[in-house]
């Protein structure tokens, strides 16, 4: 379903010849209307990728035809002539679709500092064009893939209309260990200005609390596009909750996905006396390497939490700080607290809780341990 | 030599039997005089051990007689009566020497969470009491060793002084793998104001500029004593060379010592608009786990030292970084640069140089490369 869920898209993955080996490697994604309002989220990143550059500069006009998306090559760090690289590539589908160029959004993802194979990524849009198709979502998710072992692909019903969405990566939508590309799809009449508010709700409280390893990429892009096909005009809070909904779905995937990982950590900050402490306090311990490492021992290490809170400036009282994992409460009030030996940290799925005793809010960031196989996958190979 | 090397001291380390085993756990160091003037930096986090804050509160008063250090237990997050339990180990120092309480500090590393055992432990000041002797800065030094494979000592003269050292521990000043601990001490005669401040510029270029894996402990504590037993009242720019000296050794033993690390990596951040700049560049670039997984493989993957950088606000125009790594300036102008292959990174020193194009300043930060042997490390036991 991906991308091709909704009405009104039509999509295609083929092996241009990007990547080394038979795997796909282009994506093309097609808007056929009637509406083609978009909006998109990017890397903060200061060092951005030229495609990052050029779809913002395209999502920015409110309007969005096509995107174009290869795996073998991040396009980022080539200065004026990677730039070159993307516009072209924006210019070709641009002819081969008969649009404009300015309506025609890029997403890269691969290895920094190098230039694309612009002959076999050019003749690649021809056959991905040629293949365009309502039943293209699957092969375009699968095109975007780098280190991904499976596609990621989600979608949820609406009130009459639909929202799909594929997404590769793994990491916070600042990532990670390979970049974070994000399409997403719907055929609810929507204008860019409320898919640009939904879009921005949604990845805050999803993509953006995925944080597995604390780097961040020069490439990730979300991008929402909204055919309008369904004639359907949403309630934008449902709205809101569909979209979110689809985006919680492919975080889980990604965070599942993370390299390496064994387990997937949920880190559940409450008591807080603002969501921003909340997040800032779940951000800081999902980057704690030595809690990770232990986790992934699977050491109920409670101080290693607790020193990671330390650090922060959120508003709590170190002598009020409550902390359990997978439910048992072995920090209380600043100081050991039930039994560690009761806390079983076999399953994959691992919850750790911070109660800051500050305030009524609260907020989860999601992270991995921190592997062997980690350190292996990224210091074997260029990425 | 260690804090035994300037005269006015003497010191002991002794196994009182709180860690397993028949290591050496207990070390005392006493100052005898004339001067007992003192400074200390300690543990930016807030969440602070109890010898943390009993320290800090003696130091305040600027003189201090004895420290007692013990490794097998931070006595971190032990609620009150851990700060009890610190109290009486002062008390029992200060009784056993006929000293006040209210200057001797209090050093503790190891797991957190736990009570020590305090009968053990006092128990062992009286067996260092006994033992305390000019030539018992090796056993103090021994004595404060948890997961270090050595024993980290240095001495530097300066103009009619000594001044001497130990530490454990690897990591920054606010670490690490584990805590960082450490006493200096001189012969030289100086008021704790001096003292203070040629401290704090000392730790602010040495340990502060570790960063090992970006995690900070609750115990971190960097003492100077003085006995001003040579006499000597020495000139300050002359006597911060000195104390920076031994820092600096101290620091580089840290590092090099760091937990399962392979490589020792000095990040020098130079053309950058002020110093804080090129230190906050180099702490970003020095916490980037998929960098410092791409140097234990040997791949000089300068796009991720690029992507760290555009992390920071540090000011800079991607367009003119330019990175060289063990000397080959493998990106220009924010682009591929000298040929990748040229760049040996066999050797177990790595210089990462970041030129921000941004002006005369300039800081190195030092860390280690992510490994297997890290996980392992931090994974397979509590600490």
């Amino acid at each position: 379903m991906s991308v091709t869920a909704p009405l009104g898209f039509r999509a295609a993955g083929v092996d241009a010849g990007i990547k080394r080996g038979d795997d796909r490697d282009l994506a093309l994604v097609v808007n056929d209307g009637p509406s083609r309002a978009a909006a998109g989220v990017f890397t903060r990143n200061r060092v951005k990728a030229a495609p990052v550059l050029w779809s913002a500069q395209v999502v920015s006009g409110g309007r969005v035809g096509a995107v174009v998306l290869n795996s073998g090559g991040a396009n980022a760090c080539t200065g004026p002539l990677g730039f070159q690289d993307t516009h072209a590539t924006a210019e070709k589908v641009a002819e081969v679709l008969g649009d404009s160029a300015a309506e025609v959004a890029v997403c890269s993802t691969g290895l920094i500092g190098e230039r694309l194979p612009m002959d076999a990524l050019l003749a690649g849009v021809d056959v991905a064009a040629a293949q365009l198709s309502r039943d293209g979502g699957l092969a375009a998710a699968d095109a975007i893939r780098t280190t991904d072992t499976v596609s990621k692909i989600a979608f949820r019903r609406g009130e009459g209309y639909m929202v799909g969405g594929m997404a590769k990566g793994a990491g916070m939508l600042a990532p990670a260990l390979a970049t974070m590309l994000c399409v997403l799809t719907t055929d609810a009449e929507i204008d860019s200005e409320d898919l640009d508010r939904v879009l921005r709700a949604a990845t805050a409280v999803t993509f953006d609390r995925l944080d597995s390893d604390g780097c961040m990429s020069t490439n990730d892009t979300v991008l929402l596009l909204a055919s309008g096909a369904s004639g359907v005009r949403p309630d934008l809070a449902d709205f809101e909750k569909v979209v979110t909904a689809v985006c919680a779905d492919l975080a889980r995937q990604l965070l599942v996905d993370a390299e390496g990982a064994s387990k997937a950590i949920a880190i559940e900050v409450v008591g807080a006396e603002s969501v921003e402490d909340a997040v800032t306090v779940g951000r800081a311990v999902s980057r704690s390497n030595l809690l990770k490492c232990a986790i992934h021992g699977e050491d109920p290490n409670w101080g290693r939490v607790v020193s990671a809170v330390g650090t922060t400036d959120a508003a709590f009282d170190p002598d009020r700080l409550n902390v359990a994992i997978n439910g048992i409460w072995i920090c209380r009030g600043g100081a050991a607290g039930d039994d560690r030996s009761k806390v079983d940290l076999r399953p994959r799925d691992v919850t750790i809780t911070i109660d800051l005793s500050a305030g009524p809010h609260s907020a989860t960031v999601h992270t991995t341990d921190l592997t062997a196989a980690y350190v292996h996958e990224n210091s074997a190979y260029s990425s």
